[in-house]
C-alpha cells in the first residue's frame, strides 16, 4: 500500500501525537471536574485556565473574552444567536455573505424563519465579498453582520478590517462576527484591533482534538447562553468542561501559534510546487482558489471529470481529498460557494479542493501531481500520443 | 502521601484505561471526518455508527434514536427547549420537579421567562417527587413533563414509570423527559417501555470522556436542533462529531453494561459497610439518602460542621467527596435538592456527598472512615475521654 497522503486538512486534521499524550495524561491524572472545590477539581480547573491564557493570547485577548465550546459549529451558533438573544433592541436586520460555512448559513436560514431581516452579500470571481453590496445593505437597524475570514473551499480571505470601517461609517452599533476557522493558527487574528466582536475558531483544524472549538466576544459585548445549566464559562455555556479537549486544544495552538510563519512559508512553497507541477498534467483544469487565497487550500476544477469519481480513484491510491466542503457534504448537490463564484456548472462538477497542513511535504505534492496525471487524462478521454 | 480515595464520582469519574487508549488510537489512526466521502471518512463514521449501536442497545432503543451531544446538560437542553421548538401547538405548560439539576431547572427558569406556564413538583423528605401533586398539576395544555431518574445529591429514585401512568391518565399527548445521567450505566433503563420520549445520558459519569453525552428521542417524537449547520447527527445536531469521545464514550458504557449488575452489588455492599462504620464516630450525623436510594450516592450531613471546612479536612488526607452538587457548586449557596426536602439548614450546612464507582473497595470506605472519625469530633467539639 502506498504511503497515506492526507490532503483534507480543511476537513480535520490528524492531532498532533504530543496533543494526545497530553490530552490522555491528562484525562487519566487531572480527571477532576472543574467545578468540585476539592484538589482535583482545583487542578482540573487549572488546566482549562492555562488552556484560556493561551487562546487568548494567540487572539491578542483577555482571558475573560474567550468561552471554549465543544465545535466551530456551537461557537458560531452561541455567537450569532447567543449575541441576537441579548441584544433584542438592536435591531432586526442582519447581513451575511453567500459563501459561509452551513453553520452560519443554516443560522440565518433559521433566523429568517423567526422574522429577522436576512441579507447575503454576493461575492466576485474570486469569492470575495462585494464591498458596494454590503456597505449599501447596512442600517440602521443591522444588528449584526458575519462573514468568514478565510473561505473553507477556496481559501479565499475577506477583507475583514475594511468591512469593519464600513460597519463604523454606517451602524458602529452593528457588531461583527467572523468564523476564523479555517484561519486559526494559520494567520495572525487580533480581533479587538480590527474591530470584531465575535470570533469563532476550532481545535480539530489545527491538529487538535475534534469536539473543542472557542468563542471569542469582546468584553463589552454581551451574548446570551444557548444551554442553561451550571454556570460554567462565565455563565454562557453550562456543562462540565471537556478539560482533556480544553487542554489538547491549548497545545495545538501553542505549537500552531509558534510556527505560524514556518508554516505558512512551508505550505506556500507546497502550493506553489502543486500549481508548477499541474501544468504538466496532459489534460484540462483551471485553479479555482485566487492567488492572493490563503495557500492552505487549494480548489481546482477538472472539467469533464466528475469530482466524486476523481476522489475514489485518488483513495485507491491512499490519497485523501475533498469534493466541495467535507462539514456540509452529506446536505447538498452544489457547491454553494462555487455557485455564488458563477463558477460554470462543468467545471463545479470537477472540483476537488486539495488542502494543505504544515505536517504535509514535496513527496505529498508528487504523489498527487503523479497521479492526477495518470487518472484526469483518461477521464477526460485524452488520447495520449505513443510514448 | 496517603493513596488517591476519590469519592466524588457523581461529580466525575476517572476514565478507564482502556478508553483512553482507544480514543488515542482512535484519534491517531481514524482521523478522519465522518462528513468527507472518502475511505478515512467513512473509518470515522463507521466508529461513530458503532457507538451509537452500543448507546442504543444500553436503552433497548433503536440507533436512529440516539443523537451525540457534548454533554448532559446539552442533551437536557436539546431534549426540553428542542422537543417545545417542534411542538409548539402541544402546549406551553411544562412542569418539573424541584430537586432537578441545574441543566433542567435553569431551562424551566428560562422557559418561564419566555411566557411558558412553569410548574415545580414537591417532594417528600426522601427527595421522592409528590405523585398527587404531580397528577393534579398535569393540564391539557401540558407539553413536557421532565423528571431526573435519579438524583445526583441524595441518590433518590424517583418513580418514573409511575409518572408516565399518572401522564397517560391525565394527558398522553404530554411527553416526558428524563436526565438519566446519575442512573446510566448503574440501572436498567428501558425508555420506549417506561413511556419516557426523552432522556439524556452522559459519558463522564460512568468513567468515559468529558465532552461527551446522547439524548435518546423516541421515533414517534420530533425535535428541533439547538445548533443549526452541517447537518451532522440526523440533522439534529450539526458539528463536527467528536469521534474518539464518541468511541471512548461508546466504550465505556459497554463496560458499564457488562459489568453493571456486579458493580451494583459491590457497591451496594460498600455503602453498608460505610454506613456500618459511621456508627462507630463519635460525634453526631444523619444520612440524608433513602435507604431506597441508588447505592452509588450517600449524602450524609454532620450537624455543627461545615460541609466546606470538612472536605478541606478530607482533602488533605487526599480523600475527595463533594459538598452538595459539583455541577453547580460554583452559584449556589445551599443545596436546592436539600432545601425541597426540608433537611435543617444546620444539617445542609454540614452536608457531604460520598459518591462510588465501581472501581472503589473497602479500602477507600476504610479511610474515609477512619477520616470523619478524627476530623467530626474535633469540628463538633466533642471531648473524647481517655483512650
Amino acid at each position: 500500500m502506498n504511503k497515506e497522503v492526507y490532503l483534507d486538512n480543511s476537513a480535520t486534521t490528524r492531532p498532533y501525537e504530543d496533543v494526545i499524550r497530553y490530552m490522555s495524561e491528562t484525562a487519566l491524572e487531572c480527571y477532576g471536574n472543574p467545578s468540585s472545590l476539592h484538589k482535583k477539581g482545583i487542578e482540573a480547573e487549572r488546566l482549562v485556565k492555562k488552556a484560556r491564557v493561551i487562546i487568548a493570547r494567540s487572539l491578542n485577548a483577555q482571558d475573560s473574552e474567550i468561552i471554549f465550546t465543544s465545535s466551530g459549529t456551537e461557537s458560531n451558533n452561541l455567537a450569532i444567536l447567543g449575541y441576537l438573544e441579548a441584544n433584542a433592541r438592536k435591531g432586526r436586520h442582519v447581513i451575511t455573505s453567500a459563501i459561509e460555512h452551513p453553520s452560519v448559513l443554516e443560522v440565518f436560514r433559521y433566523l429568517s424563519e423567526k422574522g429577522y431581516g436576512v441579507d447575503f452579500v454576493k461575492v466576485d470571481g474570486n469569492g470575495v465579498v462585494d464591498l458596494d453590496m454590503l456597505e449599501s445593505l447596512i442600517r440602521g437597524d443591522t444588528a449584526l453582520i458575519s462573514i468568514m475570514v478565510v473561505n473553507n473551499e477556496t481559501g479565499t480571505i475577506q477583507p475583514v478590517e475594511e468591512i469593519a470601517k464600513l460597519r463604523d461609517a454606517r451602524n458602529p452599533d452593528a457588531v461583527i462576527h467572523v468564523d476564523a476557522v479555517q484561519a486559526f493558527g494559520k494567520v495572525r487574528l487580533n480581533p479587538s484591533k480590527s474591530g470584531i466582536g465575535l470570533m469563532s475558531v476550532s481545535s480539530h483544524k489545527i491538529h487538535g482534538p475534534k469536539g473543542v472549538g472557542a468563542l471569542f466576544v469582546d468584553k463589552n459585548i454581551r451574548i446570551k447562553p444557548l444551554f442553561h445549566g451550571g454556570g460554567q464559562e462565565s455563565l454562557l455555556r453550562s456543562g462540565t468542561e471537556n478539560v482533556p479537549g480544553i487542554c489538547g486544544f491549548g497545545l495545538a495552538a501553542e505549537i500552531a501559534l509558534e510556527n505560524m510563519n514556518r508554516s505558512y512559508d512551508h505550505v506556500k512553497k507546497l502550493k506553489k510546487l502543486l500549481l508548477e507541477s499541474l501544468s504538466k498534467i496532459e489534460g484540462r483544469y483551471r485553479v479555482i482558489s485566487p492567488e492572493s487565497a490563503l495557500p492552505y487550500i487549494v480548489n481546482i476544477a477538472f472539467p469533464g471529470v466528475k469530482s466524486e469519481v476523481l476522489l475514489h480513484h485518488l483513495e485507491e491510491r491512499n490519497i485523501y481529498v475533498s469534493t466541495g466542503s467535507a462539514c456540509s457534504s452529506r446536505k447538498k448537490m452544489f457547491s454553494h460557494v462555487l455557485e455564488a463564484m458563477n463558477v460554470p456548472p462543468a467545471e463545479m462538477d470537477g472540483a476537488i479542493r486539495i488542502s494543505f497542513s504544515c505536517e504535509n511535504d514535496e513527496s505529498d505534492v508528487e504523489a498527487i501531481v503523479e497521479a492526477l496525471s495518470e487518472i484526469v487524462p483518461k477521464l477526460q478521454n485524452i488520447r495520449r500520443g505513443p510514448r
